[in-house]
């Protein structure tokens, strides 16, 4: 084993999986328990050579694999793990830098800190927000939930709209906190004037839901926060990172007034999984929520670590992807990709729109399209199955409305035309 | 740029880096705010190659670095990033993988699966236990005590030893449990005839302290759990890994009966940060504080995904590393490094005893030395800081019996016996 000849190897099958990934079935087609049955039952006893691991990443991993870096992956929202951010990624593995206080890595804590920054003149917010990484918008709407229950003692409602992700809902749980949920309207957006904030300490406002890409309306709702005292949560975990596009900022408005902002760079943004970004101007509300100093961990320096802002204490070096991201796209190359996916997106909808027995089932201000064929819902869910089944292309689908509704999300930086077209295609063809 | 240039480059600075670490000071020495006054205000408008990239590590953020992979370093708990470890987490991020649903990579969640089960086995833990990971031990205690709330309602109090990690009391605050602290015995283990388990929920013991690496005595405290229906954690961040020695097994008498237990194998099994275990025979207990399934993704499917027992949604696919470790060490191959830490240990912990002047402030049960110079704290600590001055070494502290006690934790694969002499020629040096 030497990182050297190993090394040489593992990007060597790394770059061929990429250059062919276009042809491979994009949805796995495994039955449950099929790749844990090829696997031995336990460790070896000797040492194995690493090319082991590379020929069992092809034999028995890559049926396995869902093709999350194919470009025909129009399922949830894609992600594109890009060059730099892999090669990044090595080099955190490498480093190995465990940010627990400051002095364990002064880079680490500050290239965080400052890529953050970065990121947020990228998107057009105000300058002096803390930042900080997270795992995922998950783990930030416990954040976020945690630190507003915090500054509100006795307040314990969290207002969302019907369509929010259900990570609010998982965080509200675990904080013991109740939802309250907002009726959408006719584009599935929060209606403001059905906004209760009584006995709130949070309200959640979305731009770009998960279900339809949906925009609450957030100037409202700012104002119903401030006014009440109720710490504003602007989930933009998929859409944020289309903000880079001056002509999209309009579809922002208002979210500079937000409490605490999440935005996922592994959703639209060129980063590998995971790197969600979690922005605040009330930092020393997480800190009233989180900070903790053991004596083994008291030091004297005046630097407040980031592990005083949320709930692990490790962090790995993982702002090195996203510094890696920004350098190597620049704000350029960031911006080309999001138009062209908003371009292809716009495409698709005019095919949809213009084909008879199609129908759009909502607005598309990103790059999600959602639509169905005439039919029942079953027929819907049947179509959707038999698209995914030929390993062409996977979409996926949710409910709008109450009735089901196919999903094309493009995201991935290798999408081409000519595979938006394949899968209009392929949907048409086993539309019958 | 291409991956497989910009690859080979950088596989080449690293491989450069792991061969020199040895050289350079262990603990960075840069004053708070040096890196981030050295990096540009804003990201750069044009794409920059990747070069760039790996010439700013060199010349801006390497005096930032905290050499977590220096055989030199001794502080807090070591970890080391091993090849396989590093090169997985090169295809991890290549592959992209997002585990939501199962069916969004089954071969992440299946390996995952699979590969925990190798862990328990290797540890000598019984099979069947429902394994996941997460990011750190400290989220690995919200999922803990958030299942132990959930299972026993009303009964609102956490006991620990007053030497438990500050993750639980973290993880208690976040879920407004109260913590009941026990205190501990002369060998700072938590005294079972004070445990006091009313309204208890949970009780946290560790195996291997953070500050003096501590054994609290699992079962007489599994026992007590066990009648009263209270959720036993069994938090062996650090030691964990150590049970793939038969020998070092009696030290984990009664885990076995944890409810859950958590085990960090980017600490002492090889891992890059981050990797952290989580076992549990209650996985219904998990699901019913964590399961919560929205329409965009429910499928047709009888399978569990991972993401219904903790907070996290999306997960990637770190599975791969430990699966690598595991594989290209094997069973022998991780034994051996334990052996060897352990025997350093022993070797400096006998050095300390036979020198006048010095003084063991702690049992050894594994590769943590707890020791002082005779004299005050701030002589102790002030020598801690010379020590790390010098940059040939980095240990850090804890407090034993109110007093300020040096901490010398062995941990890192490339750390030789010329290494610790090397260490304890730095202490005496300095002690003057």
């Amino acid at each position: 084993m030497t990182l050297r000849d190993d090394g040489a190897a593992t990007l060597e099958w790394l770059a061929s999986y990429l250059e062919s990934v276009r042809e491979r079935p994009v949805l796995s087609r495994v039955e449950p328990g099929a790749i844990r049955a090829a696997l031995p039952e336990r460790a070896p006893e000797a040492p194995e050579p690493f090319a082991a691991v590379l020929r069992d990443l092809d034999e028995v991993l890559m049926p396995g694999l869902t093709h999350w870096q194919s470009p025909r992956y129009f399922a949830y929202f894609p992600s594109t793990g890009s060059d730099p951010g892999i090669l990044a990624e090595l080099l955190a593995a490498g480093l190995n830098q465990v940010g627990i206080l400051w002095r364990t890595s002064p880079a680490l804590q500050e290239l965080e800190e400052v890529t953050l920054a970065w990121l947020a003149d990228l998107v057009g917010l105000p300058a002096g927000l803390h930042g900080h990484l997270e795992d995922t918008a998950s783990s930030g709407l416990v954040t976020a939930l945690a630190a507003a229950r915090a500054a509100a003692p006795g307040r314990r409602v969290v207002v969302c709209s019907e369509h929010t992700h259900s990570s609010t809902a998982k965080a509200a749980r675990l904080l013991e906190l109740e939802l309250r949920t907002v009726p959408g309207d006719d584009a599935f957006a929060m209606r403001p004037d059905l906004v209760d904030l009584t006995d709130a300490c949070a309200l959640v406002a979305t731009i770009g839901t998960t279900s339809s890409t949906a925009i609450d309306p957030v100037p409202p709702l700012a104002d119903r926060c401030e006014a009440e005292g109720v710490w504003l949560h602007v989930d933009a975990a998929y859409a944020g990172s289309a903000a880079v596009c001056p002509e999209l900022r309009p579809l922002f408005a208002g979210w500079e007034r937000g409490d605490s902002i999440g935005i996922n760079p592994h959703k639209w943004l060129l980063t590998p999984m995971d790197c969600s970004v979690f922005l605040t101007r009330r930092p020393d509300d997480l800190r009233r929520a989180f900070s903790l100093v053991p004596e083994y961990l008291r030091v004297d320096e005046d630097v407040v670590s980031l592990s005083e802002y949320a709930v692990p204490l490790g962090r790995r070096f993982r702002a090195l992807k996203l510094w890696a991201v920004l350098r190597c796209h620049g704000r350029e190359g960031l911006q080309a990709v999001i138009r062209e996916h908003v371009r292809l997106a716009a495409l698709f909808e005019e095919w949809v729109r213009a084909e008879p027995g199609w129908e759009l089932c909502a607005p598309r201000p990103f790059s999600l399209v959602c639509f169905r064929r005439d039919g029942t819902d079953d027929e819907n869910e049947a179509l959707l199955e038999r698209v995914n089944g030929t390993g062409e292309a996977f979409l996926s689908h949710t409910r709008l409305g109450g009735r089901f509704v196919l999903r094309l999300a493009i995201g991935n930086a290798r999408t081409t035309e000519e595979d938006v077209r394949v899968a209009w295609d392929v949907l048409r063809r086993e539309a019958g």
